[in-house]
């Protein structure tokens, strides 16, 4: 993926929720609410602060991340969805 | 559990409100209101300040603690329900 | 009680209003509005300020205070009903 | 009065608007709008800063203020009413 | 006037927007919209700022100043209607 | 003009739509939407910034400047109408 | 173009959405959603802090970005409709 994320945005590609069905059932889609599941693909370079410093993020490419669903704004790039987020916007880095 | 929180995140394992009748009588559901309690399954390494500093937390995973009704977001982790709150949403711990 | 307060919160255990009629007649509860009376039960270590500082709190365990009717979150511990509330929720200290 | 105001709160005892009219006409009661008088009957000790610091307030007990009709919690104590407001609230301070 | 205004606060006395037409026709009163006149009555003696320092106000009393219509509070004081408002609220000095 | 602003304030005199319309056709009123072009006519001394400093305002008089619609308040001074606005309104500088 | 942006604020010229279908098919105006692409055609000169310093923007005229659907204000230059927007709002950099 081609695109630069600025200061402390994160862009990350959804997991889509049928994935996560342990069974073959279908959820439909009012059912699939809440926080997601994601991989990381690009990471800003981090937050510029006023005292010339900058936060580096902790998470990194490759990540797969639980985030909150409201979070960040979609954008298509090449046919292909992404959410582009703040790193605060990240709950937690699935492990293992 | 396998997930890693980010900053002053907090993984809690709620209390079923239930456990807490002394006698064997049912709360239903719209009785259970207000704070509940939880176990803290994990704990991030705390928030990072914009002086290069971190402030740890002072839960660790273990703990029994108070939060109230609508801390955090739900985040269901291999079939089991977590919420990812902030540390400033956890009232006190339960001691003892 | 057994909890233990985190940062600048402090559980306060209410004076029942009705306690505070000088005559025996009792108040109906729509005329029990307004600022409220309480017994500090235990105290947080105090807010932990970005420099690494914290404001010690300036009540302690055992002092009566005011505190507005809308402060902090109540809290149902073994059968009794407690307010966790931050500091700056108290307006004053009744002495004497 | 054996309250003792906490940070920068204040505590003050409204002067009837009644009192105010020059001549002995009384005004009704949805006619006595905006701010109002009172005098100081308590100042805490001012607010804590980060730094450490504590601003100490400009008004002292015994000040007659003028202060916005919206200001501060109203307390009843010992069956009189007084108002707890911050230092911020008060406009102005009435001299000689 | 016998009022001391505290922190950034400035008493000012408006100017009645019938003074300011030209020819002598009366501007009924829903015309009289928008931003106002008055004469600084009294200053404060400026915002005190967490270091310590305070930041002097820059009108002085006497000062012909505008101000936008719906700025501060009004008070009546001895009969006399002013409003008390910030510094901040004042959008310029009338000069010469 | 005679008005010296405050702080960060800027006075700018609103060049109207109709200037604009490169053929004769009057746009009516509805039709003049969105930011808008106009002169500088004065510019206060820069916003006091609690460390003692002020940040310079980087427009002067005679600037011609684009400007969001709902930017500041409009003042009639003389006969003329104005908008004072804060320099951070201001949102870029027409040149040549 | 003439306009010099002041700030943090940066001058973008949207890529028109007709411009991103792969085949020839033309999207209704209603179905042209979410974040858009534009060129950079100007960048202030940062953000002044407080302490004297400026971030220099980390985009430069000539980039290629992505910025969220509601960023920043229209503005009709010489016929031709641009975006001055905060540096915030751009949420990548499209490279290659």
């Amino acid at each position: 993926m081609n695109i630069r994320p600025l200061q402390d945005r994160i862009i990350v590609k959804r997991i889509e929720a049928e994935e996560k069905t342990a069974s073959g059932i279908i959820i439909p889609d009012t059912a699939k609410e809440k926080p997601m599941e994601g991989n990381v693909m690009a990471v800003g370079p981090g937050k510029a602060l006023d005292n010339g410093n900058t936060i580096v993020p902790t998470v990194k490419a490759g990540d797969k991340v639980l985030f909150s669903k409201y979070a960040g704004t979609e954008v298509k790039i090449d046919g292909q969805e992404y959410i582009i987020m703040r790193e605060d916007d990240i709950l937690g880095v699935i492990e293992g």
